[in-house]
């Protein structure tokens, strides 16, 4: 018998211990993943244990601290980070682990591929990343669902046109900061004004877009990014917000990025957030027009939960990668490796 | 502007000139693939400018010659051979080729992982083809739909029970000799005492799960295949035969092949080939069970076009890949590599 294909004596270091980090937390201890250290910021979770503040229901031994510095300081092979989705607020947090020559795999969205919405950001993580011998590296759902998939798929494919997504998660599956920042609740009136003043960020779609035709040796020519407001038709209760959504007020957003390149093919996807009515369920839907037209869904896809464990399954892949910050382009496909201590 | 992704300058020997060599013919012209030599037996082939016998309308300049070792001679980067099924009736074939150092890509299905089933011809094949520094791959729709798509939904996954797919297949895209070997308007006491005095092969189905398996890093512990007749319910026009299937007549097969391993996950492929009513399309469903489920689904696959375009999408990777036999579980998935002359 071989040896399993999950490598064993990986020492990790949670960074981030809200529902995400917790979720990643439990994975970790199932796949036998030692456990060194653990960063939370929040002040009633500071001084306790890792497996009681995540609900593994017994203390393993790792007190939350809140000085990144000092729990990254005393080295670990991996840090996974699960704390916020764009660069611009989670530089500080790779930086330190990079710094202590620690590698990272993060939830963070925009740094599936952050080369063309954050390229300053981007090369200096990439600089820091290399002076320092370790990687960098975003995954989540989109690595397997949004890109792994549908390049695996175009395989197939002889000529391609266009490539078409649309994908479909409940905001309720991730908690109140997102049903805000998605302004669940308000009027389309205020959506609209909100938007032309602040602008809306280029969300998860673009980044899945780019990484996509970089994946493929494409150059994009043009890149247009839109958000268009989902309206409830029918009251729905928001669980995230403990209220009752009226008609007419907002449930969600449709984030689309076009792109279009030189060599011809063109790219569209469409990721609609919204808060569910009972029995919905998570949507992914790819349509290739092309020769031969190809066609790939996956009915009730867990987002959330495979953005945890798509994260812990790229640990060997970013712990043995070359330093710097790694795209989801130049990854390959997220494996499973099974694990003895699953069983 | 960067390189196409389609390498330029590839010289190709088409190496059979049935239905499957003249649309990778078709597809080899269109991608600019330089085809330096045809291989055909048929006598109303043989001396016959390719172009024209295989329907691209026009001569290019390259005649059908029946002496496969004289073509194959005149050296080519690789040849695409798409003759039969099966590593017993095909060896002489891809032996020509490797000998006189031409790469090989072919539709035969037991290459795809043909260690189990046939281990002294793969053990000779990879042998002749490390001696001459080339290799030998098949590939076909199940590279993309059966074994690359699968394992890679299975990057999402943090436990892995159990993987189990369905697919189905049109008898009449493949014409004759296909429902012939699947026994179609046969009775289904022929079929029993057919099977109970010849046995059946394995046919793609355990290929598929054992490349499954070996990309997985997961160890078989035992393997059982076996078949069962599609009867018809009611009658279907066979185009491939040219008479009606009656009501009780066989109309095709399912041939499945389940595998356990020793590190625990099951699997279990179904591979449904029959004669289609009006209107059906072919089908593709894997269920994972496990932590989390997953699904994934490919409405109406064209699985005869893409057995075709997944071969030719995988010349750069046989020609650039090791030398030996290289089976599925080794190539990584296939890409799509775009190609300027397509557009």
């Amino acid at each position: 018998m071989r040896e399993a294909p999950w490598p064993a004596g990986i020492r990790a270091i949670v960074y981030g211990v809200g529902e995400m980090g917790s979720l990643a937390t439990r994975l970790l201890v199932e796949r036998s993943v030692e456990i060194v250290g653990a960063v939370g910021r929040s002040p009633e979770k500071v001084g306790r244990d890792l497996g009681e503040v995540t609900g593994l229901g017994r203390a393993i031994g790792v007190p939350i601290e809140a000085d990144a510095d000092t729990v990254l300081g005393r080295g670990a092979d991996i840090a996974v980070v699960c704390v916020g989705s764009y660069l611009k607020t989670m530089h500080p947090h790779f930086e330190v682990c990079l710094a202590n020559k620690v590698n990272v795999v993060t939830i963070e969205e925009e740094t599936i591929f952050p080369w063309s919405t954050s390229p300053d950001l981007s090369a200096s993580l990439d600089g820091l990343a290399k002076a320092n011998g370790v990687t960098l590296a975003a995954s989540g759902a989109q690595d397997v669902f949004w890109v792994n998939l549908v390049t695996t798929l175009l395989g197939a494919s002889h000529r391609v046109d266009s490539v078409t997504g649309y994908c479909c998660w409940n905001v309720d599956d991730y908690g109140p900061e997102v049903a805000g920042h998605l302004l669940v609740g308000q009027s389309k009136k205020y959506f609209d004004q909100f938007v032309s003043e602040h602008g809306w960020p280029e969300f998860v779609a673009r980044q899945t877009v780019e990484a996509m035709v970089s994946q493929l040796g494409l150059t994009p020519k043009a890149t247009r990014s839109d958000v268009e407001p989902v309206v409830a038709k029918e009251a729905v209760r928001c669980q995230s917000l403990g209220r009752e959504i009226a008609p007419g007020e907002i449930i969600g957003t449709v984030d689309r990025t076009r792109l279009s390149t030189i060599e011809g093919p063109e790219f569209e996807f469409r990721m609609e957030g919204r808060v569910y009515r009972a029995n919905e369920g998570d949507q992914n839907h790819w349509q290739v027009s092309g020769e031969p037209a190809l066609q790939l869904s996956n009915e009730g896809v867990p987002y959330r939960f495979t953005t945890c464990s798509t994260v812990v399954n790229r640990i060997p892949d970013v712990i043995s990668a070359e330093p710097g910050l790694f795209s989801l382009d130049r990854l390959g496909p997220a494996q499973y490796r099974h694990c003895a201590s699953l069983a």
